[in-house]
């Protein structure tokens, strides 16, 4: 680990909540009866599980196995490279290694305006990183890891995410996100994203962010196993959805920021397939702490953060948020304060001491 | 409104946050520029959306047209029936009145256990719901509101909902969702869903929910107009997704509920594009108000919700939260207490009153 070189200066790690995240969750019911709700089409593949299930009903082992074969039948996860999913809408692209997904904005993604909320895109880059993963027959387990991270217990963890965004989709309207990967220094990965208007074409945000592997059992960096860049590698491109000459600096925040809530703790829900809580939730911890009556009036155009630490379950996280020195500006004849910028920190706060989670910067620009 | 016959005694309105809810938001961006982005099509609409602004910059009845013009453009809302829609994969079925889309379940759309959640089911319910009318070609705004009722300035609201979950869906898998509508009583709407697993024909969950309509500006009751039902009527069909004899009665819970949670506020983020707070976001206090403990060996296989009370944006709620007698029962040796049932109630916490919001009931069962 001494010689480890990775692009990513901070050091940042999913929300843990337990030791194991392998992805074998106890919990995971076993359903293997056939209910008796009316069925529309031939049972195919309960046939097979209720047969494994006779033959040694009580072993837990074969329960186990049966959890998976459960499993594998209803995800049917490709095991080879598929070129289009019409379920998903998806499609590979750019010259076999980038992916493409059609997607209509939902009722409930929107906010009181209308518009997709940040949180829903951050969603959707969540998920079309993770059906690319899917589609190139090298997904592993649910969070993108490949076979060959699953085989070196290596997981990915995310240290930096910046996202542009000039126009938010609206309920209904239907979006092209595409995505693609390349690399980032020696050990890391760097996901791209681009949002475009279906009809018109016109590009509404932009995306890119970057990844390094964790040894899921010490928790610790680790470098990229040559087994592992041989699967990934041949995905990468070198495009770039956000040229970035020199990534802004991000201040930390402490006790003297102007906005600070505390007490925040993860709920049940916020807990996703890995048993972390989900980045985008620590995203809404920072959105929160910004003032109601300036949200009115403004809508965020880019937020950058960074990665820094993993919270417990337990854990009481504080927000802080700084907004940029005021710019006074006219119109219509009368003085206006405008704010354009917003400086945030989300950390632990421990008896003894607080511990940097996440740290943020965002822009803004006034809905017209 | 003496004479007002409805088939749901109980009175149910969704959260208001101020006396409009027309769907003309007045903070409603007109964007109409087109950005310097790269785009990979020819820019179609944005021309003629252009032409229309340079023609008469200034008025404000040309901004409001051009807002609506622009979210056609995007939104296409069809204005004739449609029998099959590529991009959100649904289709008209059940000779022409039902409809069916096929959805795969999200990542973000689980929890820990990799299995969907209530409120992502619940989601998909509103989602289905609204593509059906979109797609019925009646849709006159955002919440399922016919022309004709847009015309008489009425609003659906739900009175009743009624979910039963035998299975629930896992990250990755195809499942189906069939919506379709039917009379209740004289001036009432039935709407009800069925998800199938796409692979087995397997149903996974039923779900049956009564609406009734609602005069936007007095915020009372409505008749069905004649014009409303001759557009809605021609969709009705008789089938039922849950036969209910006689439907359970809802205890009203009092202070001397067992579990309390007090002071819960609604968040911006809980608002929808009627500036409601979605009904989606009720379920999820009356479940936070369960033990986790509770909750990490069991899972919810009913809930009925009888809402009664809009909630101010002001409003401070109370989730109350009542098990039913926990049965005695013996597992390998060990007596266990066994809870099946809850009884929720929402309500708001007054200076001097308390108002009933929402009363619900779920039922459990151990996860395997």
């Amino acid at each position: 680990m001494a010689t480890f070189s990775c692009p990513v200066v901070s050091f940042a790690m999913k929300c843990s909540y337990g030791s194991s995240s392998n992805g074998n969750h106890g919990d995971y019911r076993v359903d293997i009866s056939v209910n008796g709700s009316a069925s529309t089409r031939p049972v195919k593949h309960h046939a097979l599980v209720n047969e494994i299930a006779l033959k040694s009903p009580t072993s837990l082992a074969n329960i186990q196995f049966l959890e998976n074969s459960n499993e594998k039948i209803r995800q049917r996860i490709p095991t080879k490279k598929l070129l289009v999913d019409p379920y998903r809408r998806g499609l590979i692209v750019e010259r076999g290694v980038g992916y493409r997904q059609t997607v209509v904005v939902r009722s409930y993604e929107v906010g009181a305006d209308k518009a997709a909320s940040l949180e829903s895109l951050l969603n959707l880059f969540q998920e079309t990183a993770l059906n690319h993963v899917w589609m190139s027959g090298l997904l592993g387990n649910g969070f993108g890891a490949t076979h060959g991270m699953v085989r070196n217990y290596l997981i990915w963890v995310v240290s930096r995410m910046h996202v542009q965004v000039d126009r938010y989709p609206i309920w209904g309207e239907v979006i092209e996100l595409d995505t693609w990967v390349g690399a980032s220094g020696k050990n890391g990965m760097r996901r791209d994203w681009i949002i475009r208007s279906q009809a018109t074409g016109i590009t509404y945000a932009r995306a890119t962010s970057t990844w390094v592997m964790m040894n899921q059992q010490t928790r610790r960096l680790s470098k990229m196993p040559d087994e592992v860049r041989g699967e990934i590698s041949p995905w990468f491109i070198e495009k770039q959805a956000i040229k970035e000459a020199v990534p802004e600096k991000i201040v930390k925040l402490d006790d003297k920021a102007k906005y600070v809530h505390s007490d925040l703790k993860p709920k049940r829900s916020d807990l996703d397939m890995n048993h972390h809580v989900n980045n985008v939730k620590y995203v809404n911890w920072m959105l929160d702490t910004i003032p109601d009556k300036y949200l009115e009036s403004n809508q965020l155009s880019s937020i950058i953060l960074e990665y820094r630490r993993e919270c417990g379950s337990s854990d009481s996280v504080q927000s802080l948020c700084q907004p940029d020195e005021a710019e006074i500006s006219v119109m219509n004849g009368r003085p206006l304060d405008m704010i354009y910028g917003y400086t945030h920190l989300l950390r632990t706060k421990g008896e003894t001491r607080n511990e940097e989670m996440v740290r943020g910067r965002t822009r803004w620009k006034p809905k017209i």
